[in-house]
C-alpha cells in the first residue's frame, strides 16, 4: 500500500468477514470473526465496526453470509428466508444512510435473479468496497485541491480508513494535502464520548506517519481564535437534498466556532451518504446511545450514583455554515441553488 | 446547612487546612490536610482544590501557615522569611486572579504591622472565606431573580461549593433557582479533559437533591436546537475591565452556540474575580497544563504512543456573548459603556 496509507478496518475472507475491532483500539489491535449475519449486525450495533461508509461496506458482506445461510436453509426460497436477517442488518444503526444504500443495492442484485446468485452478491459487495476506496482517493485529490499550502487543518470523529474501505473521507482528504502540498499541522479532536478522535484518529496517524495534535473538543475555538487552524474538514453519516449534514456529535458546535472564525469548513462523503429523499437535516433521525456512555469510562463510574445523561451521538450542520461539500462526483459550494440534487441527478 | 447545600471543600482547622481531595471524587471522598504553605501551593498544582474562589480561598490560608513558620524560624523578620512560601503559593495557577487578590489582600494585613501578626492573618483569611460564601448566596439571589419559573439551564465546569468558600458562583445561582421558582431542567457538560462536570458537578447536584442530566460538551448546540436550555451559566477565572471573560477551557464554545440559538449566558463571579488593570482578554494570560490529561484517561493511555495534545484549560469569552454578568456588587448588562469599570469603582 502506498505511504501514509497502511490500514484497513474490514478484511473480506470470502467465507466470513473479519472486523479490526475498533472499541479495543489503539491499546489492542484484535480482529473479530464474522461468520453470520447476525454477527456482522451485532458487530455493527456494538461499534466493533463504525463511519458510515465502513458500516454500509459491513453490511453488504453481511448480506453475502445471510443468503449463503438461507440457501443452505431453505434453498427454495431463500430470498425469503433471509427476511430477518436483513432486518437485524437494517437495524443495526439509525442515522448513517450508507447503511440502507448498501442493503437496498444488495437487494436490487437479489432482485434481479442471477444465475450465480452467491457469486453474484459477493461480487457486489466487494465492488461496494472496492469503489468507496477509489471513492475516496477520489475525494482526497479533490478535497486537497481546495487547501492551501502549508494549511493547518482540524478534523473530528475518525473519518479515515478505519471508517471506511480505506484511505477515507475527511482524512482522506488530509492524507492527500499532506502527501501532496503539505500542512503546517494536523489537529484531531478528542470526540467525546467515544473518544473516537483520541483512540481512532491519532492511531490511524501515527500509524500512516502523519503528526497529529489532540485537542479537547472545547479548546477548537481557542485554535481558530490563535489561527491555528485554516480548514476544518469532517466526514458525515447522511447529508439531506439541502445540504444541510448530519454527522458526529460536536460537529455542529464546529461549524458555528468556524463562522464566527472565518475558518473553512468542509464536509468529504461518498455520494452514497446523500439521502435524496430527505429534504432537509429536521427529517434526519437522531441515533441516542445509553446514558452509560456518558456516565462510565471503561469500567469505572466517572459520574455519581443518580446523575443522568443525554447521549445524542449525531447532531445536524446546516448547509449555510458549509463551505464546500466533497463528493467522488465533484464538489457542491452553492447549497441554495440545489447543487447536492444537481450533483446526484448528474 | 440548609436545603440543596451541603457540601464544602475547605475545612480550617485552627491549625491546618483541610481540602477535599477533588482529583478522587466521585469514587472517594478523601481529605488530605496541608499543614505548610508548600503543602497548600502543590494541592492547588495539583488540583486537589480548584476553582477560582476557592483557590484564592486556599492561598489566603496557606498565607497563615507561611506566616507561622517564619514566625518560628525567624522571628525577627519573619515577613521577609515567608517570602519564597509567599512566590510559591503565586505561581501555582496563572489563570485565576482570586490567587493574587488574596495573597494581595493577606499582604495588606502583613503591612499593617498588627499587634498580633498571626491572629490578624488567620482572622483575615476566614473573612475571605466567610464574605466568599456570603457574596455566592448574594449572586445566588440576584442571579436566580432573572430566571423565568420552569427555565431549563445549562452549565459548564463546576464552579459549585466545591470551587467556592460555599454555595457556589454559577451552581449557586442555579441552587437558588431551583429551591425558589423552580427549573424544568439542568444540564451539566462534562467538562474535557478534567472532567469537573461530570465528576464534580454531578456529585454536588446528587448530594444536594437537584436533578441533573450530563450532555458531552459537543452535544449543546444540538441541545439548544431542541430548546431545552433557555440559559447557560458559567463562572469566571478572570473578567477583565471591558468585560471580556476567561473561564474554563469551552466555555466560549458555549457562549457562540447561545447566540446563534438565542439562548441567554450569564457569568457569575464575585467581584474579586474582575481584574481592573486587565483592559480586555487577549492580556490574560492562558494557562497550558500537560498533554498527558488529554493522552491518558487515568492510568490508561487513550491515544496513540507518538500523538502529541495541546492542552489549554481557559479560553477567553469576549463581553459582546455575554448577556450579563452576577456580581456580589450587582449585575452588568452594558459592557460597552463601562459596566464593568463602573461595578467595581461604584
Amino acid at each position: 500500500m502506498p505511504r501514509n496509507d497502511t490500514v484497513r478496518a474490514l478484511d473480506w475472507q470470502g467465507d466470513h468477514l473479519k472486523l479490526l475491532d475498533q472499541r479495543r483500539l489503539p491499546a489492542e489491535t484484535v480482529w473479530l470473526d464474522c461468520h453470520s449475519a447476525a454477527d456482522t449486525a451485532d458487530a455493527i450495533r456494538d461499534m466493533v465496526v463504525r463511519g458510515a461508509p465502513a458500516i454500509g461496506i459491513a453490511a453488504a458482506y453481511g448480506v453475502v453470509l445471510a443468503a449463503r445461510a438461507a440457501m443452505a436453509r431453505r434453498p427454495a426460497d431463500w430470498p425469503a428466508a433471509m427476511a430477518a436477517d436483513l432486518a437485524r442488518l437494517r437495524s443495526a444503526r439509525p442515522t448513517a444512510v450508507n447503511l440502507f444504500w448498501a442493503l437496498d443495492r444488495m437487494q436490487q442484485v437479489v432482485d434481479s435473479d442471477p444465475a450465480d446468485p452467491l457469486a453474484a452478491l459477493e461480487a457486489a459487495a466487494v465492488a461496494i468496497h472496492e469503489d468507496d476506496l477509489a471513492a475516496n482517493r477520489r475525494m482526497g485529490e479533490l478535497g486537497a485541491h481546495l487547501i492551501p499550502a502549508g494549511a493547518g487543518v482540524l478534523t473530528h470523529c475518525n473519518t479515515g480508513s478505519l471508517a471506511t474501505g480505506g484511505y477515507g473521507t475527511a482524512l482522506g482528504v488530509i492524507r492527500s494535502a499532506w502527501s501532496g502540498k503539505g500542512l503546517s499541522a494536523v489537529y484531531a479532536d478528542e470526540t467525546r464520548p467515544w473518544l473516537q478522535g483520541a483512540r481512532l484518529t491519532a492511531w490511524e496517524l501515527v500509524a500512516d506517519g502523519i503528526p497529529v495534535r489532540l485537542i479537547a473538543e472545547g479548546a477548537a475555538p481557542l485554535l481558530m481564535q490563535r489561527g491555528r487552524v485554516d480548514w476544518v474538514i469532517v466526514g458525515a453519516d447522511r447529508v439531506a437534498a439541502n445540504g444541510d449534514t448530519a454527522n458526529k456529535i460536536g460537529t455542529y458546535a464546529l461549524a458555528l466556532a468556524c463562522k464566527a472564525h472565518g475558518v473553512k469548513f468542509m464536509v468529504v462523503a461518498p455520494s452514497s451518504t446523500i439521502d435524496p429523499d430527505c429534504p432537509g437535516g429536521d427529517r434526519i433521525p437522531i441515533e441516542e446511545r445509553p446514558p452509560e456512555e456518558l456516565l462510565w469510562l471503561g469500567d469505572r463510574r466517572v459520574a455519581a450514583e443518580g446523575a443522568g445523561a443525554w447521549n445524542p451521538v449525531f447532531d445536524v450542520t446546516p448547509a449555510e455554515l458549509i463551505d464546500v461539500l466533497v463528493t467522488e462526483r465533484g464538489v457542491v459550494t452553492d447549497f441554495g441553488g440545489g447543487g447536492v440534487r444537481a450533483l446526484i441527478n448528474g
